[in-house]
């Protein structure tokens, strides 16, 4: 059964670190003013969708009990706001050091987590909904959230100068 | 390890299942004539995407043994060439039916699987290679098939009139 375990817990995670190394080499190749402009006519900026990843990624720590966010103040521009709120935004070149912040603290995080917390429940599950469906654990968040970074990378890229698909 | 082997096929096929929902509500929502236009000046145009998204989930049918893939004229229009190719497309309204045969099979299929066939290789990977990375397995296709398609829809929701995130 542990090898069983480990080797879902290396499908789930492989597929995360996957989404997150092409969103880096994607985020890396656009320019700071790549990034501020909006991916289509009237539609979000690259900052913005930044921002908004940074968040949700670095939202993964209190929700899995490994620690508090980082950077909390980023929740109210980029995840309670819309784009274009008019709310204060960080530089590009902030937010890329906060991506690496975040990034850099949930692999450490990971890596020391065993094979069984990853089946647990995560925090906004409650033990009564865990029992009645006890795939809401962790490794089911981590896929969600892969699932959420490429919906968002494919709106990214479109900032690129190549039409890639 | 049984119940543990088929919680895990549950967390990939429902996070499978999810996406495909999502993407169907994008696409039910959006006119024919809004998926003939380009997602943003310059790039892919809505009916490329969709037409693409089918032959890829087509092609998971011979890729697991399944049977051949329905349609495998679109692979040249839609997989092969980039869009504005000059090669014909159906029409939205046969790609959208197309759309709905491929995955009420796929579907169908999916449900005969037993548990031990989600974690054997699938047809692209050598029994060498899998030997070395058992992780290659169908549950993995079906993941990263979830991250194509949640990329994509990022970009085809661009085509609806509200700018949804």
């Amino acid at each position: 059964m542990a090898d069983q375990q480990q080797l879902f817990i290396k499908i789930a995670l492989s597929t995360w670190d996957l989404q997150v190394k092409r969103a880096e080499k994607i985020f890396n190749d656009l320019s700071d003013e790549q990034l501020m402009a909006d991916i289509a006519p009237g539609k979000n900026s690259g900052i913005y969708l930044l921002g908004h990843l940074v968040v949700v990624h670095d939202m993964i720590l209190p929700l899995f009990g490994l620690g508090k966010q980082l950077y909390p103040d980023l929740q109210k521009p980029f995840l309670d706001s819309r784009d274009k709120s008019g709310l204060p935004f960080p530089t590009v070149k902030e937010l890329r050091q906060y991506w690496n912040d975040v990034h850099n603290v949930l692999t450490a995080q990971f890596s020391k987590m065993q094979p069984d917390e990853w089946f647990q429940k995560h925090n906004s599950v409650s033990a009564e909904d865990f029992m009645k469906e006890p795939h809401r654990n962790r490794l089911n968040v981590i896929l969600n959230r892969s699932n959420h970074l490429s919906y968002h990378m494919g709106q990214v890229i479109l900032l690129a100068k190549t039409n890639k698909e």
